[in-house]
């Protein structure tokens, strides 16, 4: 129901992995129930039917890109739309069972992903270990902690969820990793513009390329709206054939970005909403709002508005 | 005062003139007075000061061009605003005085732009007459009446009116040449949409040219402006200061229309508002209003304001 | 050596997979060694250290979209070009030890993406399977073969490698799904225009995301120059710095596409050349080039050349 | 013949006018032969006709804007280039016969664009003198020096030649008012670039006017060359069909003027070089070129050539 604070909140499992953690850092859900999916869809199908009231579930991360499952959940079937976002420093450390030492480790389990992201570190501190891959950080902790293997890359959550000693954290080689994860929920008003907001679009563009994709940035060059992502999926239909994901400075309620969205109405093939949220701020690193280009502040958009009025009555005065 | 129709114009004199006879196709000018003027700056400032309802001035010759002098009031001082326009064909005759035939002519009076306008007629049919420049059209004609010249080139009012006779007509090197000219008034709501009608702009821009004049087309192309007319005149401070006049299909109470607009005043340094009115129709010439881009009709601009308007009220069905 | 044909070939393993299959396709990979590698960072580091000539890598699938390690790999470190691409339909099977019936088969082992791609079949079909995820579809066979899981979905030609049966054909639920997959080697000349090839970049763009963008794209759109595919990476040093991958239509040698590039050079950060190459033809599908749009055909190159080279001359006859 | 410095100059008379004192200015004029012609089309008519080797028309006005004729016979007929521009400062005069003073004036001859620029001196100094309408500087000074009128407004050179006292000078409203005059020659190699020249254009464009010009205006920003004039004139084909005159930053020896000429040519119905020259300076006034934008000098364009060079030869080093 519109209004209501969720108090049911679904996670990407398993647990122990950073989605956990990201979803804690949200005050609502440290009160609410958490439970565990075992996939994006399965998270998401778990708000569109009911079960839930939000999901949490990875968008992007800075090394690896786009979570392009989410992306595709959430442009297609029933809509849904983001209400929050939360990024999170991405820390891997390599977890053991207590007392094993690093000159013991032969066999470390990791994601892909997460061996990927530690590769220099593997190099120089377990040059001649095995790295076997799991299917999620998770699975890997778990692995260890059942002596399947002998360490595990994972995130700090779940070496603690699983007992496991750590042997060596900040692995990953590039310090400043984070992953951005979404609160999604089932449609509903957005919550309150705070003038530094973030809003999330699925763009359809027909399919000739170069001209179709300058429109679409030309609908927000003129009205000064900011891009502060773009990614590209297939559609499925064939190579070739894509929908834009954009994520806009600005909120829905926003004079500009709704004369933006207007335009992409009118443009593009197709646009979905996929909704307007604060954006994540990082408070201590100077991280701001980017101001409005000169003649594109709110302020100009209304003094455009009030001369069109008076133009419209006659008053040229 | 507004919503009282004109009944005292003035327009640009002298009499006998393609402006007398341009005021005179209005059916209220045909009732009203009509009292001509010296100079395009003199009709206007009879407007200004209320001395009369409406003039009649040219704003352009397919041929000649733009009318300076006209543009440059109409961008300076009291505003006032452009209700109606008048597009007429330039007929020159050759008119002398009763008994004179043709190979006795052998001086012509003509305005410079009326004797560049039939060149080939003249080298043609009287290629040793002297041509004698005069200041208007209507001197020519009075010259010949008074017999200073043989014979003179002009509107076939001011034969007429000067009881000329008349030696040829439709003696122009282009037989297609028209002249526009546009009735003013003072401020006032403006006439009603008609869903063909044409809003006259002047617009100042930035010093950098090819980047600010792009900004201007292109806050017109995103909403499917079409342009009929662009001019450049100088802004009198310097060389390569441009003010640029443009007539852009639409009306100000024109949704896509007063979105461009809005546009245009927050990206120029400034712009002046010279009415919207109805588009000068050729009847029987299969004329007709360009239709909106694909996307850009009234239809779609109105589909895009209610999927907006439900956005932000949350529904996304 | 620039100019000897590649013997040596190593590929995506492991064997058995769509990568073997469409390496296979390939005449001089047919005759030549044929190597799987355990991953893609593998394979190109095998050509990079000489170990190998060329190798067969995916680049994008239709379903799952661009695969982001290889467009990472491509992007870092020395320098690699694609000669050629090879374009495969995804034809998966549902494969069993011999003997095994359909009613039978209680668990399905399947990469996560393949099964992702079969979802509605399997609910059809196997509505109670367990479907196990393992880390590829050679995986899936061999997991099959060990007798691990009754069935697994994987590539025909992994079910024939290891002597499974096809309990079931074209079970993707989108019939039409490819990969798209790139033949990699170390730099030299490119291979000759085609008159229909394709141009792969990695472009890199300042911060500011609009108007940075537009710029590329204005680049191309003055030429005329169409793309067929952007994708965008996360260059790992924070989130909201891309790379964009394209492909552009046209060869490096073509002096419009030249001319192009040359301007992406001046605007971008950073460009790398990933290869000019043929483009993959679906043969009897009526697939053809793109005519270069009006004004933009190499003839309308070389006539504005040989104006400049008048002009400059001063012949202006 | 090209290369041969021309000695037989025409100019737009009558003598004493501002094109003569103009003419002076250059050197080469200043030993040659000066003869003044009745117009702008009978200027360029001999040298068209090699009757003169030169001719000097004004182009353009910073108060009264472009001369239209001289753009009209630039833009028809056979080609000529202009080689040389002249900018002098419009410094008009009060003149009279000797012993006049300035309360018997009550007749000025004048030009009507000399009188609309002293406007606010004449209702100043002589609020009661009628205004007598002439058809150039030239002929207020004769009819002055002849006793028709009291006073001329003239230019300095005009009151010299007709031996009047200066009764005033300095007389014009806009004290910075200046004139811009072009040295037309025949078609002949351009002078050699000077690293701060201009480039002039009459460029046809087609019918939607909005979208052809964006073309227009994109193919100059792309490569970075800027428009210090743009000027729309009828093509005398019908209202609404304009051909826009443009002076661009350099020449057309420079490979990024080279290159935007180029794509005019391809997207535009016609362009027609009107010739490459040194712009005019204003010593003392801190005038000085305007710097190519960042990526678009020389030496990124010749940074790009050779890349590009490399990349075709397969070194990607």
């Amino acid at each position: 129901m519109p209004g209501t604070p969720p108090t049911r909140f679904v996670y990407l499992g398993p647990e122990g992995t950073f989605a956990e953690q990201a979803l804690k850092s949200i005050p609502a859900a440290e009160r609410g129930s958490r439970t565990p999916a075992r996939s994006v869809p399965e998270a998401l199908e778990g708000v569109r039917t009911g079960e839930a009231d939000s999901a949490l579930v990875p968008l992007e991360n800075s090394i690896g890109g786009a979570v392009g499952v989410t992306l595709d959940e959430l442009a297609e079937g029933e809509p849904l739309v983001i209400t929050r976002e939360v990024v999170l420093p991405v820390e891997f450390v390599l977890a053991a069972r207590p007392g094993t030492t690093l000159p013991h480790v032969r066999s470390v389990a990791a994601h892909p992903q997460a061996s990927t992201q530690c590769r220099g570190w593997l190099r120089a501190h377990l040059p001649d270990a095995v790295v076997v891959d799991v299917l999620s950080n998770g699975a890997a902790a778990a692995g260890a902690a059942a002596g399947e293997y002998d360490a595990a890359i994972c995130a700090p959550i779940g070496a603690g969820r699983h007992r496991l000693d750590v042997l060596a954290d900040k692995i990953a080689d590039h310090p400043d990793a984070v992953t951005r994860f979404a609160l999604v929920s089932r449609p509903g008003p957005p919550p309150p513009p705070t003038g530094d907001d973030v809003t999330s679009l699925a763009v359809y563009i027909a399919h000739d390329r170069v001209g179709a994709l300058l429109s679409v940035l030309m609908e927000l060059a003129v009205r000064g709206v900011n891009m502060s992502r773009i990614e590209s999926r297939p559609t499925g239909e064939a190579l070739g054939r894509y929908v834009f994901f954009l994520d806009c400075a600005g909120h829905v309620a926003d004079v500009r970005l709704g004369e933006a969205l207007q335009g992409l109405r009118r443009v593009c093939a197709d646009v979905r909403f996929l909704g307007s949220y604060p954006r994540h701020r990082f408070p201590g690193t100077g991280d701001r709002p980017i101001p409005a280009p000169a003649g594109l502040s709110d302020a100009d958009y209304a003094d455009a508005a009030a001369w069109l009025a008076r133009l419209r009555a006659g008053d040229l005065s």
